[in-house]
């Protein structure tokens, strides 16, 4: 089954990736999900699930890095699949180090991982979104989007540059119909990562005290769902029980 | 028809306010609508108007600013409504004046209308809803909350301590159940002041141009609809075709 | 000894206050100290210090709060000492309660005695500093200036309201010629309250581990001697050893 | 004539990073001043102009986004000419594209000339003064570092990135007795491109209404020479009659 519009999501991991694919989904787009090569089994067993479901999704192993793949792949979509209503950058690389052992090879990884194919993207996804007047294009950030931290010059540093992406393509294309959004999510989201490495993680979903990836979705749906007399450019998502 | 929830509005104009009483009410809870004495036949009218389409309302004219009035009303509406579930304060008080043309006497009551409220009701809500555990407050913010501009030492004084109210009861409140959020409307809302004073009033809601009090409205209940895993503190809410 | 020109400290304190009282001082302004008059003796014997040294200084008892008496004053310092080329900010009110033991009188009163009087000084010194063209203004912020935190629903909104007027009079006023500057002091200041309440304050000294009065005071001197094509408006403050 | 104390300039250009090097240079260091080999002769007369007025400084002809050679360079001067007291970072990449003709080149150049050496300066030089304890390291930010802006995705980016690199340093890198600052140069600097294309330059620059590069210089020696008490992160600079 396939919808007449469809949702490009870069950073199509396991947990808050796959939420927003499934929740995108729901709404009727045929998700199309994008992530590493390396990971393409998990990606097809994703969109399978979806499909299974009942709804339209499709897996495009790639690498977002790599210019030309994503020109194809977005050209791809929007012939092969239908016009991309929404696009979402999903792409994190959280790591930290001291600024003496952040080595060059790190902090311009960082960068090429979690900023630049966020601006590969949203260009892309602006120039056919631009021809149409409409679309929504939303950014994931982090609490260190807004603050810089001991141990997160490379990190920090991409998150805000991708930040200023976000801003600076609001301030361009939203008199022009595209809704650019930008999303500041502020605590641990309920991942495989906390479930293998945080003994205690089960009392904290139950808590809600952890980010759910499924309510994460669920703002993002929201933003795109927004009328135009009254977009919201940045939110901030943080659990109930979170400290900031 | 009454509900066994209710919602208080602070500042229930005609605009924003009343599309934010019609909001809440729609959800099922009782709107207790809340504006100065002298406008007291249009709150009722519009209490009935909210009733006349099958929801539950309340007008309750009283002045805000008076804590004995705003600790009692308060009362009763927890006794003879219903429990609190959401409170919103509305009220806003936007001049501009040269700073050698503010008289004490306008920086002091625009503190006293736009902020001082405020406080009274966050402060009384809030300890209704610490006994349960849960509840909404939203304050609404301009753009005056995050930046002065020439003229503004009063307004944006008032909006940026209402601001640090709002924050300051969220890092307090949030890990003890109270969803507090802020919201920063930067842009002109179409409102009877916009209708009479703005030549092409028509053709900017037409195109979206202004904000539409009722999609302003449905972003309020939507932050008190967030999961607790997932909750927003500051959004904004501007037009698409707004210059930021 | 009396100098050609004139700087106002509203908030003459034992520490910050003296400091930059002592600080202007030096640069060969005559320093006006205004501080409460329960505080009278202190400050008398702060000008006498100051005078002791070789340079000019004249103690005001006054309510800061009280616009009259603030006018009268400005405008005896401006035709019995000298114009006003520099006037601070300096009172502060940290209070810290959770919201629902936050009083009116309280909340009230911690915006009369941090905000209310930073507004009467500006606008007061503003209207003279404007028939000349020049002069400095600067106003003592805090930590509290920039964030809310829990307990500080009070102070947090007299300092942000604080940050307002600052930034609105320097939109405004910087064109005109006047230096509006506003410093955000984030960290505990070697005082009577410390040397008295922390026990290892003298290491904390030795250490610069908190700020020196001296130090902050000789950063409004430089704000004040800043050449008008490289203004600041805004810097924070903070010992080596803070963490933020 | 060399003294025992050194300062690096990471762009060394015509205007700012020229009178930095002037400025830190007849406060004693020996002033370092980089530039890319291209401007070379620029440089060594830049160099000479310092040592004709009695002061130390060298032309250290370099590509900062080449970690060897920066490696290299940073040993030579700590080895060779004296221990780096205070290093500079003052290299812009002022780019406007739409975001539709932003070429990836474009993109990832001007991050890789406006940040990614910033890092490298950073790290490397970190290292030598964490060993020592102290010295002073300073970024040049712009408008750009704080806000997005119609055309600015690639620009803002690099500058975001840069200040999250300063900020995060700070707060590793103060409580072990490293200064590190960040300025926001929030206007027309008075430059060789100013008076090549600005009708009205000299007349800008007489009014003080562009910033002269000496004042710029001359606050980030002042932040060289903060007292550790009460050291700046951030400070905005802007002429007196920019509009912000």
């Amino acid at each position: 089954m396939a919808s007449k519009k469809s949702c490009l999501i870069i950073g199509a991991g396991d947990d808050t990736g796959a939420a927003i694919g499934r929740a995108f989904a729901r709404e009727g787009l045929t998700s199309c999900l994008v992530r590493r090569p390396r990971h393409k089994e998990a990606l097809e067993s994703l969109a399978q699930s979806i499909r299974d479901d009942g709804y339209a999704a499709q897996a495009f192993p790639a690498d977002a890095r790599d210019e030309e793949v994503m020109t194809t792949l977005i050209d791809t979509i929007e012939k092969d699949v239908a016009p991309l209503e929404v696009a979402v950058f999903n792409i994190g690389a959280n790591v930290n180090f001291p600024i003496t052992e952040t080595t060059s090879r790190v902090y311009r990884k960082v960068w090429e991982m979690a900023c630049f194919p966020g601006f590969l993207m949203g260009r892309e996804v602006a120039a056919r979104m631009l021809q149409r007047g409409s679309g929504t294009i939303i950014f994931t950030g982090a609490t260190a989007s807004i603050r810089g931290g001991v141990g997160y010059a490379a990190f920090a540093g991409a998150k805000h540059a991708l930040r200023a992406l976000a801003q600076s393509m609001a301030r361009e294309l939203s008199p022009k119909g595209i809704h650019v959004a930008h999303v500041v999510i502020d605590g641990a989201i309920d991942s495989n990562f906390i479930r293998d490495n945080v003994p205690n993680a089960d009392k904290l979903r139950e808590q809600s005290a952890i980010l759910n990836p499924d309510h994460i979705a669920s703002n993002y749906v929201m933003l795109h769902k927004q009328l135009k007399s009254a977009w919201t450019h940045e939110l901030d998502l943080r659990p109930w029980k979170e400290k900031w």
